[in-house]
């Protein structure tokens, strides 16, 4: 298929600027063009050699754009299709980026109604603590997942130009639905973040928390990472993954109630050989990353 | 009050070792005789010169020594207590570098007896992921906090030069009882890892564990590292804080039941709320720390 001659990015942060970088080194003619709100930060990706030019108006953004990539806060997808609707052409195709799938998927049906086969859900799993155009890296996708969560409606060429788009930054492409998506990711991300975000909103909420915070040692630092996330940004995707993640915190509780009780029974044989079930597991995953 | 003249050390590994380490910079004229069951472990303690010899019998270790040192894993206190119990002299100190406090000095207490106001319970706030004598560093301990439990049964002498050898180390001492030093680690150590097993636990025994593996990022890496923790220590540490540790799960079942209703109830500004808090908790506690 031929590659993609002009990019629009919604939202040049890490994620959108790392994707332009990618393709930029691998096609220089690409076009790509940038929209935001901070202009600082446009000024700067352009600066950057990350885009080359800044949107004057959705219009002129979408003549004749072969490729929008959303990368802006989920928060604001809805008002960012609104805002393509009307200038969409027919052969244009949309994805995204964000963390929660069947969502994004049910506002696309909305706004974009009869051109929504040309919205191909996306989620690459690569991310950093830095952010904005600054912090955008040509090899922030190698070798890293992307989720594409494409639906009956698209047809093969939208799904197969999303596809091209993350392997040509390097990225290893897997399909599934949006719900299997949001099931796993409610479990290997979403649960954790509300699980750290649970025990230092209780710890700090108590009397002694500051002799509590002082005791606090590199297992807490690390258990406890995610909960210093942005907490917009995390209540959107609690919210936006709902369902799912009311799933995996019933599940969390049975897990926990068994612990409890082990504990209770003084179980000694029972508390080994779970731990010893869970640290096999989790150093045999990090072993085999090299972590 | 004079310097620790001999210094026996049951378990020469990180912990034991590093305050050898640093008690001989400073007292370079210190006899520092190691005990421990594994001698190739002892070969090398020597051979690093963190310890001038290795005990041939109990009498001779214990003959003359101001203070032992038992550094060894938790579950051996009892056995190590009644091997030094029937060679203890009047004037030598026994201290401990154990997680848990309460169930060491019902040990103590019942086996040491009317010497039990010799032994002054501890426990260095500092760690590394490697262990055995060659993992000993002379500066582990600068800076970090120790925790002692002193009784009223402890005479001053034997309190104070706890505190002394730790202070020598360049460690901060802060004393406290033992039960308050237990339920203080039930929720900033001892809950955490419990979460970050019960997680890595649940997950691997699912169906699509190896899948749901397969997505797990960076926040999953960190949350889960001290899920990699050594089994048996940790369930003697569990056992041992029971108590304690049974009190925090209740406490963290009520937050995360919280948390849950918040989402049951799309109930966005609570959920936002609640993680601003844990997120301004947890990058304040950071940031004072250098993290």
């Amino acid at each position: 298929m031929p590659p993609v001659k002009k990019l629009v990015i919604f939202g040049v942060g890490l994620i959108g600027g790392s994707v332009a970088l990618a393709l930029k080194k691998q096609t220089p003619a690409l076009l790509c063009v940038g929209v935001g709100r901070n202009r600082e930060n446009l000024d700067q990706a352009i600066k950057l050699g990350i885009i080359d030019t800044i949107a004057n108006n959705t219009t002129e953004a979408l003549s004749d754009a072969d490729m929008v990539l959303i990368a802006a806060p989920v928060a604001q997808t809805r008002s960012i299709l609104q805002q393509i609707k009307p200038h969409l052409q027919q052969d244009t195709i949309i994805t995204d980026a964000g963390s929660t799938k069947a969502d994004v998927l049910a506002i696309a049906h909305e706004v974009l109604g009869d051109q929504a086969h040309q919205f191909v859900g996306g989620h690459p799993i690569a991310g950093a603590e830095k952010s904005g155009a600054v912090a955008a890296m040509v090899d922030l996708y190698v070798g890293k997942n992307v989720v594409l969560t494409p639906t009956t409606q698209n047809n093969t060429t939208a799904v197969n130009n999303v596809r091209q788009l993350w392997q040509d930054c390097g990225a290893k492409v897997i399909e599934m639905s949006a719900q299997h998506h949001d099931s796993i990711f409610a479990t290997v991300s979403h649960l954790p973040h509300l699980l750290a975000f649970a025990l230092v909103n209780d710890i700090a909420a108590r009397d002694n928390a500051d002799e509590l915070f002082q005791f606090a040692a590199s297992g807490f630092r690390d258990f406890t990472r995610i909960a210093g996330s942005h907490p917009e940004m995390w209540r959107d995707i609690s919210l936006a993954n709902r369902n799912a993640l009311l799933t995996e915190v019933s599940q969390f509780q049975m897990a926990l109630a068994n612990i409890e009780h082990l504990l209770k029974d003084e179980d000694g044989n029972g508390l080994q050989d779970l731990f010893e079930r869970a640290s096999l597991a989790r150093n045999q995953w990090a072993k085999e990353r090299n972590l």
